[in-house]
């Protein structure tokens, strides 16, 4: 699974760069502004049409949460991946009733369950506003200073969008800075869980399938939408290929994948092989290990800890892939060689040459970078209650300044979603957030030294479990209403020990906060400067790097050559079974007891999964895969493992992306789950 | 489980120093050559005869691969744990018989089976050899010639003792090099598996119950040794004590605890808790997350992962367990506090305060570890070919040297024991060697950068994964008489590529061995100091750190206190079903269908664990606890997760050493596992 979520939590922000120029193929995460038409012509024969760009755009859903979706309804029906939708199967989730594991069907209206947290985004309009962003920012002012005022016309440029319209506006920087877009949005909030399928028929073969082929996993889930208390009515959404998809056609991919690096300097790629992925492994195999031994507890702990062992194998695995990559000589002797030619080119150019110092920028902040890894004064997002804890001092801060000067996440245009996340009726645990705040705390003490005066502020003479313990209990903030309470009135801080940790370490989050973000913009005016240079020397007609906006995609449904051996593109429902077999049915190789059940009642021949050579990465989890029509002919939810080095390039030789076949949906819904009439309502 | 073995391989060698001297309780890893007889006498009024310490001392067992056992029987019976014998029971499995998860018996002498390189010791004598070691190191001696003149006598007296009696022959280092002993051992090699239960058995509970109590684990294995053909007559065995042991009852352990730090410094605990342990937990969950990666590829895999993977998970666990008693800031406080008394005593001292400065050369030889810390160019043990081949490199430029100079493990006096390893015909799996190089390829890229020479001369162009196949298809290691062949003429190891890339390793493994090794010189001789001091101001009457040599704990059985509740001394075999029928059978908590099918034979109420007060740590693991009577009661296996601090400190507040109770081992055998004559041999 290709979940976003989790990765953007554990990587900082690296969000920016620009597509490599030379493309490869079916190569393309294309801004819905400039889609590749001349390609899709000359390539597919395909003859690309602003309507069918606008019903695409339309019918293409964000889960603000990090994940994609499509409108696959009149009636408000949103359908995306059962690992996109896992955040809020868990919330959902009780003791008594487990969603994640179990499934979930409403029959009926009045029997869909409001989401606690979820924003859903479709995206409605895109405003270019690169001259209005460039003309704030005065000449030959510092990096500082050009990033606060960058920061401060994005921020007005927001409000007013949103004064304008009532749509959630941002301002998208792209290309490394050498464009920014205002994407404007129709939020919808009131979102309910209409049907999910169990976690043994979405996840299929578990940890051990994930980034695999051939695959058997019906990973969707179904919300719906509503306004003002009932279902929303959707003009734009997608009609089901009933004729199913075949081998070789053209395919397109429409989501919000989260970030690529594929501008990176190969000074960036050795930074991210030698110093940032081995960080971030070990951080992750750290927590993977923590949630295992609580798990151990009993089913209870399991329960609470799966979301969050899903998304850290997953994103253990995925990375895991990129740093293989990444240590494989020729893959950097071909981005070197590459990036070579290029600077002889640049060099050689009396116009371009003095761009060649931003390479040896980005180089230099690569250094600091490494300097500044693991250094941090923030327990982050792992814990729900530190990170409210976290969400109310910064607030509080933050809105002393005006809206303009704050930290991004606390401006006002963004108010609504930020309050949205903060009072999350989701439950919150106080035994899985002890042990998670503990871990936290046991490294802090780790990267700093026991001895740092701060660790031992922090610590307070205490063992990093007893230190967490007293936190949580003495924490009033699992109440929503004394959240609440505590945004209003921030003297109340005083009287919360969570609050008072967040305190203690808010001067060094602001010190470390203000370095690291002095490094992105150094780094963003190299890559704005880096692109400049390519753009002159090999033009335009290119895409960005993903910035978990809406993208298209394009490719063919195509199998491919893997240790000698062919994997045929589709697979099917019949073929699942026969999986489950071969494996003995042992650890997650155990479909669920009502496949089983229906097995007499499946036709087993239809197709399950399929692979294309569409151009994805993590973000594109529970994306549209719409055929020439315009119709809905899967819903991605993976790459195989080759895929995995997409960050820095695409390949379309053996990397491809993973579907579940629409039809699969359908058969399901009808067959197994007793939801025949849900069935009846997609694409209509 | 206390396993010591592993430790061994990840951790480098610790292995020094001197029992802190303010006695608690029942605290002390004694020698044989200095029992705590006036401590036996006066708190349990005990009189320890040296009959009793003699029989005691030659009724032990130590298995060179990490861990301790005694005789039971005249007829050559030696009992260990099953955890000990694990590695042998690994080597002796096939796809076909998966001895380490279905148990073993041999009902006849003829069906024992011989373990493919097990080396058992008995301590035949003690001798005080420090006058002679100190003799050899010139006056004024830098720390290099100090070192060398050092290795060179121990191995000199080490090879005339060999000479003189057949008998193995180790010079210890004690109280951080304050004494020098040598110990001389009868050698078994002649070692046969006579009996093993189920792993589920053996380890109920697996890794969330490891370091726990109550336990409910039979954790025994029996071997017999045989000399010329023939089951050894065995003079000195422990018998039976048939009465049981009771609560209070005191109780006795000998063997051979692996690795103690109690003289450590507080700067050495500080080095410990910020570097050392950090470091070496990122590193085993490496390991533990990358076997179940390869477990996932099928029941084989599983199986060959499964003895690697437990000990990683042991070895997790306690590391866990002790950097949480360092991160605990009262705990250092009180070392803190000690030290500082200790200090001000000796710089009040005209004759002593000049030792004070050994305390500050600690704490630069820690900073200089600091530095060192993840340098290293030897893939080590984990992957066995690797292992063959470094082993083989190495010693053929040892042997050019004199066995006096040359590393420890090469010199002659060793070579039987090396041999024995290096030949040894347990099975190794391409397949698996494969994933275990590349991971520490990978890791050797990371720790110094894929830029670096080495680094890209060791992986010759390929990445990790393509490397470790070449190397692992293209070696001829696997055939032992290839390794014979290899080790009588050295021009061969031209043809073989895993010996040639230790070869290219090996001019910065000898770089920075030399360092690390003058590291510990400088070490020693500051705990040396030390430990003068030391005993100027408290007297000698104390016990050295551990060495994995033989040492005789005592306590009493005793439960304890633990978040308010009272945890009982034992436990009994009917409460292994209970706590099952508690866990739903589910995870590890599943017994094995032998238990199941003999319930109703098995006297249910026979005891089955039981803790004491002893002070033990890894390499204990298989001890005999022993009676006043010098009669076999239980045999150690675990500790409990409170013991886990027990490398700096000893604690009877709620430490304790975890046992099987001798009663079950019979029991066991004669209602579950059809050995009656089996059982009747034990004790006779």
């Amino acid at each position: 699974m290709i979940h976003r979520k989790l990765a953007t939590a554990v990587l900082l922000a690296l969000t920016f760069g620009l597509g490599s120029l030379k493309l490869h193929a079916d190569e393309g995460m294309w801004l819905f502004t400039d889609l590749p038409s001349d390609q899709l012509k000359s390539r597919y024969g395909f003859t690309m049409t602003d309507e069918w760009a606008q019903h695409v755009m339309l019918s293409s859903v964000r889960f603000n949460s990090g994940g994609s979706a499509s409108f696959v309804s009149s009636t408000g029906l949103v359908l995306t991946n059962h690992h996109v939708a896992s955040d809020t199967l868990q919330k959902l989730s009780t003791p008594e009733h487990n969603y994640i594991e179990d499934g979930f069907y409403a029959p009926t209206h009045a029997e869909e369950v409001a989401a606690p947290d979820l924003e859903l985004n479709q995206l409605v309009s895109i405003e270019d506003v690169t001259a209005q962003v460039n003309a704030a920012v005065p000449a030959g002012a510092s990096v500082a200073e050009a990033a606060k005022a960058r920061r401060a016309v994005m921020s007005e440029i927001e409000q007013k969008s949103l004064d304008a319209t009532g749509f959630r506006s941002d301002v998208v920087t792209l290309f490394g800075g050498a464009k920014y877009h205002l994407y404007r949005y129709k939020k919808y909030t009131d979102v309910r869980l209409v049907w999910a399928p169990e976690t043994k028929a979405a996840f299929f073969g578990g940890d051990a399938d994930n980034f695999e082929y051939p695959r058997y996993c019906l990973d969707v889930t179904l919300f719906r939408v509503y306004e003002d208390g009932k279902p929303a009515k959707i003009d734009h959404f997608l009609k089901f290929d009933e004729a199913g998809v075949q081998d070789g056609d053209l395919v397109f991919v429409s989501g919000n994948p989260g970030r690529t690096q594929r501008i990176f300097t190969l000074d960036a790629l050795k930074y991210l092989r030698d110093h940032r992925l081995p960080y971030v492994l070990d951080y992750l195999r750290r927590l993977e290990v923590l949630m295992q031994q609580y798990s151990y507890e009993g089913e209870e702990q399991k329960r609470r800890a799966r979301n969050l062992q899903f998304g850290i194998q997953n994103s253990r695995k995925a990375y895991t892939g990129m740093i293989q990559g990444l240590q494989n000589p020729s893959f950097l002797e071909k981005k070197a060689k590459d990036e070579a030619a290029l600077l002889k080119q640049i060099k050689a150019s009396p116009e371009l040459k003095d761009y060649a110092s931003a390479w040896d920028e980005v180089a230099a902040v690569q250094k600091e970078k490494a300097l500044l890894l693991g250094q941090s004064a923030s327990f982050g997002r792992i814990s729900d209650l530190y990170h409210i804890a976290e969400t109310l001092v910064h607030m509080a801060a933050e809105d002393k300044k005006p809206s303009e000067e704050r930290m991004r996440e606390y401006r006002d245009s963004a108010r609504e979603s930020l309050e949205q996340a903060l009072y999350s009726p989701a439950p919150i645990y106080p035994d899985f957030e002890t042990v998670l705040l503990a871990d936290q705390l046991a490294l802090f003490s780790e990267k700093r030294g026991g001895d740092d005066p701060l660790v031992q502020k922090v610590l307070a003479g205490k063992s990093p479990l007893d230190r967490a313990a007293e936190l949580v209990q003495g924490s009033q903030l699992i109440d929503i209403d004394q959240r609440k309470k505590m945004a209003a009135n921030p003297a109340l801080h005083e009287d919360d020990p969570l609050m008072q940790l967040v305190k203690i370490l808010e001067p060094e989050f602001r010190r470390l906060h203000e370095l690291s973000e002095e490094l992105d913009e150094r780094e963003r005016q190299a890559y704005a400067r880096i692109t400049e240079a390519v753009v002159a020397i090999q033009g335009t007609n290119t895409y960005p790097d993903a910035t978990f906006t809406l993208r298209l995609a394009y490719g063919s449904v195509k199998g491919y050559e893997e240790a000698g051996q062919t994997v045929a593109p589709f697979t099917n429902m019949g073929g699942a079974f026969d999986h489950e077999a071969a494996h003995n049915s042992e650890l997650d190789w155990k479909l669920p007891q009502s496949w089983h059940d229906h097995k007499a009642d499946i036709a087993l021949d239809t197709r399950l999964n399929f692979v294309s050579t569409c151009d994805i990465i993590g973000g594109n989890s529970g994306s549209p895969v719409i055929n020439a029509k315009g119709e809905l002919v899967g819903i991605i939810f993976d790459g195989n493992i080759q895929s995995l080095t997409g960050d820095f390039f695409y390949s379309d030789t053996q990397s491809r992306a993973v579907s579940v076949h629409a039809h699969a949906v359908r058969e399901a819904l009808k067959s197994i789950y007793g939801a025949g009439s849900l069935a009846n309502e997609l694409g209509k």
